[in-house]
């Protein structure tokens, strides 16, 4: 009856930050953090509700009081990694990003099916919105580092941005600890190709 | 930079409906329901969190507090047409079911995509968290009603049983409004097939 499978699919944990002031970069780094349904604790982009933004004008006015999918961003080393090659720099930080939590071997993580759950072992859960897509202000941070280089960002993180979460179940993280994914286990709807 | 993607597919609202007391069905038909950030006011189900459930022993112990990603339910009325012909009963009513809301005119309604919005042109929104699996609770409802026939209801409804869903911006429904949908707009997770 359940239609929320365990996969063994894990990431583990790298990276852990937040950002502390709206709109300011980089974010800072964390050895753990604390997660209760408002989200991450101490995060700007906390609250069970939020402000919608621009990202969300197709569907609600600026402004507008809906709940807050967008809690913390989760983002793939491998994926950083990819971006960086792309845009000719030798590294991107994740605080330069304002990511939340860093994974490793968790495979195609900007992809993964939305309304997955990341789950840790003491039960901490995230629900995966679904991706996040890049805006320019990582860029002008980069810029600071490589100069001539951060409008390169947005195109480049394409497709490797990660994903917006929020907390189901609250608890600790601490760096080095598994987030495994569990999957909604039902086939892709009809009409996907031609709505797209 | 949107991840959610308005599209052209429609639902008209064609039936409202409450759970008002646990485990009791069937539900009360209304034709009207309010909508806060807790689900439709005075259903049962409502609430920000919810004691975990048996449908989610692979990811919680029964009774952890857990954000309420079933506020409601969400039905095709072609669907229960369906389940209907399958069982071999000239009808089932939603509020046998238990549902919230039952939509006419969206297509698979059962496997729209996990994370989808369902929006109302007040601009009520729902998120869809995932395909509702049937249990045996409705057959005993339906027992009742046609007689040796409420065991076929688990069997017949596998597919059909709509899907759960909570509230991501409030306000109020009316049979006869319409429902617009909004899909995440990334292609599928590389490693879905072999996850499943």
């Amino acid at each position: 009856m359940a239609a929320l499978k365990p996969t063994n699919y894990h990431g583990d944990v790298v990276w852990l930050g937040r950002v502390m002031h709206e709109g300011v970069l980089p974010s800072e780094a964390s050895e753990a953090l604390e997660f209760t349904f408002d989200g991450p604790e101490g995060e700007v982009h906390g609250g069970r509700t939020r402000p919608a933004c621009a990202r969300v004008l197709d569907q609600h006015p600026r402004g507008t009081e809906i709940a807050n999918v967008r809690q913390l961003t989760i983002l793939s080393a491998e994926e950083l990694a990819e971006t960086a090659f792309a845009m000719g720099v030798p590294e991107i930080l994740p605080e330069w990003l304002g990511a939340t939590i860093v994974l490793r071997g968790m495979p195609d993580l900007t992809h993964l099916p939305p309304s997955s759950r990341l789950q840790a072992e003491s039960g901490l859960t995230f629900v995966v919105d679904m991706e996040n897509r890049p805006c320019v202000l990582p860029g002008r941070v980069i810029e600071e580092h490589f100069p001539e280089k951060g409008a390169r960002f947005k195109p480049a993180a394409s497709g490797r941005r990660g994903v917006t979460a929020w907390v189901e179940r609250p608890g600790r993280l601490v760096v080095g600890d598994s987030l495994r994914l569990h999957i909604p286990d039902q086939r892709a709807w009809e009409l996907m190709a031609e709505a797209r």
